[in-house]
């Protein structure tokens, strides 16, 4: 049966792709070897090659598992933005999925790296989507009609990775803490600078 | 001649520098190897090595090299951090350390790292600094009295962390315009954030 043989093939790229976050959470990205990854459940490297092509490609997948996990957890907040400082909190508790967001986005500047697709892809689904929820938040009046909702989302994309390399250095740094604030300080305008 | 060996050997050490800081503006810090960087120069990678004890404390010293020469290039500008404005724009001209300092804090974000104790002085040294000079142009009048000078420095330093990691992967990002206009946006406090 065709379907069987695909929906095997499909339990085994999960296994894989769970072995790999719980290595990477657990090692960092940087530690966290094809062959470590295997033998969390006992297969060779050339087996995980198989379902995932290279190391990088891996690495995208468990990103992109990690970016699906916080869509699907979405808790509806008071405060603007609530949902992305809930990921943040999550970041919190895992490491090493901070760690290879920011290590692999250095490494897939190289265009001709097998990740800069898929960066490219999240800054620009991110821009678009934070963008358009300002937007909309402005249009009922929760936000002043001031704001540029397209350079606030930039502003915000930036602390969030800033403060992520900041909390790797300086553990006791308040990652979630300083990403709250930053929102609001970013989201509260004020037509003209202070003299 | 005691004296005479020294300034030989640290005129060596200046060509290495130089060297180091050619090869990886030019190729990347990843694939800045140090056969490469000897090669530049003519000498054997132990040399290197001899001089600088390991890949990772040469590193280091270029960054330690750059931040001197922008310190020393400070321009005093009208707009408060106009001196960070300028070494971003610097640095939209050298890719390669721009890469180098973002790939080195998530490598060194392990303590046993050689560059850990670099990023968490530099980060301790920026934010003293930075809160200071703030803190001043509050006292003179310049900056609104109810802005947190510290917040707000950490603030900035973050934008300027994730504003490089989003250069890296698209280098049309208006890397120091955005930082320019993101840090007028963090110095122009509203006491009540629009609702």
């Amino acid at each position: 049966m065709g379907r069987g043989r695909y929906a095997k093939g499909d339990e085994r790229r999960e296994e894989i792709l769970n072995a790999a976050f719980e290595v990477l959470s657990r090692d960092g990205y940087r530690k966290a070897s094809l062959a470590q990854i295997g033998r969390a459940i006992g297969i060779e490297s050339a087996h995980v090659v198989y379902y995932f092509s290279s190391r990088d490609a891996l690495l995208v997948e468990v990103l992109r598992r990690w970016d699906a996990r916080n869509a699907e957890e979405v808790t509806v907040g008071t405060e603007p933005l609530a949902w992305w400082v809930e990921s943040v909190k999550r970041n919190e508790s895992n490491r090493g999925i901070v760690e290879l967001y920011a290590g692999l986005t250095v490494e897939a500047s190289d265009p001709q790296h097998p990740a800069h697709a898929y960066f490219v892809e999240r800054f620009a689904r991110i821009e678009r989507d934070v963008t358009a929820e300002l937007a909309e938040l402005q249009a009922v009046g929760r936000l002043d009609p001031r704001l540029d909702p397209r350079a606030a989302t930039n502003h915000i994309i930036a602390v969030s990775d800033g403060l992520n390399l900041r909390w790797l250095i300086d553990p006791s740094f308040d990652l979630s803490g300083e990403f709250r604030r930053a929102i609001d300080q970013v989201l509260a305008l004020t037509p003209e600078p202070a003299k």
